[in-house]
């Protein structure tokens, strides 16, 4: 899979994507990460790509002709027949979420596009992007982490990044339930002992105990989740009680 | 401020926070971010930090001692009377928001630890962690680039950081409402004009104009903000009538 990242900062998204995982994905020739510089497409030999708002306003816009440009030469290297999709980086997008990096790495080639500065000139936006998305409700200084972010979740579906490919599945948002917590060596840590059950060898009994945790841990932090998870009646009735003895 | 980032991959962490804006606050001596190797403090001369989780499972697990002794080293650092609050990036924490980082912003140190491999031992996470936070509802390899994702949103509420220290509030959710689309240089692109408003001069009408797409915007996009937001009774009925005239 092609990640194509159009930013003002390629060497903060190559050197941002370098952890094991990613890594080893672009190693094995599985991922392919390349960052286009847009000031290197800005058409005057300044290399100046931003400039003031029409109606005024504080703070600098990048200019539509330079990210066209840049766009341009990233479509003419893929040369496919189908048109690439272009994520826009943005507080006015859709929430990025688990289901659409699983759906985004369905696709061959992506093109990401890093705003800066107060954001891009609207014209461009509206010939290129056809995904804009937002990671968060939060405001960043520009595009680069959140497309990081993204290329990092995707990847993740790719298949042969994660060693065992069924990880991406199980971890964290499995079944829409929050993970059990875990433990490693040492067994005692700080005069915490590793709980007796994870010792046990009894694999039904571990398993038993993870699944609680893991329902209990969600009916806590995140029962927004809870209500699309699937349950037995008997594991709700669990819930329900635990809940009610937590707050005697 | 200052923020102190526990990680296995300290320089995809400084590498990834050199944007213009960041890189500035730390420049001029408002921001100062350290990454902090937890290899360092694996205390066995392999830099073993992982081990199998208890129970059994797929991957492993980052184990509790280099942990805690890379936050000893922060925390001796500081030398503060307070606390430091610890942050954990976790899919279990609360949701990350402006208003979260706005009130983070206020602490003179913050600690960031990432995970990594499946995730760290429970125990020195209890014994550490005031703050679990997520920033989305997507898996991620490790706590890195949230991380990241957190510092660039804090960083903006740091007094001088920001030029205009008004943006940090101004831009993309001002109000709870979305930004208004801007343009810039040159006044056509490839034959799209910039909306005849903005080059009017007339102040009152260019408010009037932006104030109107934000409120469109948000209605299309974001209605769960429109909620939140402070309208007149004339500016809900604006956006009833175009969202009705969009239906036909």
């Amino acid at each position: 899979m092609n990640f194509y990242v159009l930013t003002l900062f390629p060497e903060m998204v190559m050197s941002g994507l370098n952890t094991s995982i990613i890594g080893k994905g672009v190693e094995k020739g599985l991922l392919n990460i390349e960052a286009i510089n847009i000031r290197d497409y800005a058409g005057n030999k300044y290399g100046k790509v931003d400039d003031y708002p029409y109606g005024g306003g504080a703070g600098m816009l990048m200019q539509p002709g330079p990210v066209y440009r840049s766009y341009e030469s990233v479509v003419d290297k893929i040369a496919s027949e189908r048109p690439t999709r272009v994520v826009y980086l943005t507080p006015t997008g859709n929430v990025f979420h688990q289901d659409m990096a699983k759906e985004l790495a369905q696709e061959e080639n992506l093109i990401f596009l890093c705003g800066h500065y107060e954001g891009i000139d609207e014209r461009v936006l509206d010939k290129i992007v056809t995904d804009p998305v937002s990671i968060g409700d939060y405001v960043l200084t520009g595009g680069e982490l959140p497309a990081m972010v993204m290329i990092d979740a995707i990847s993740r579906f790719v298949p042969g990044v994660l060693k065992n490919e069924v990880s991406a599945e199980t971890e964290s948002f499995h079944e829409n339930l929050l993970e059990y917590p875990q433990y490693t060596r040492p067994e005692e840590f700080m005069g915490e002992k590793v709980p007796e059950v994870l010792l046990s060898g009894h694999h039904g009994k571990v398993d038993a105990w993870r699944r609680e945790q893991s329902l209990l841990r969600t009916a806590k932090f995140r029962p927004d989740l809870l209500k699309k998870a699937e349950l037995t009646e008997k594991e709700r009735q669990f819930i329900q009680k635990s809940l009610e003895n937590a707050d005697k």
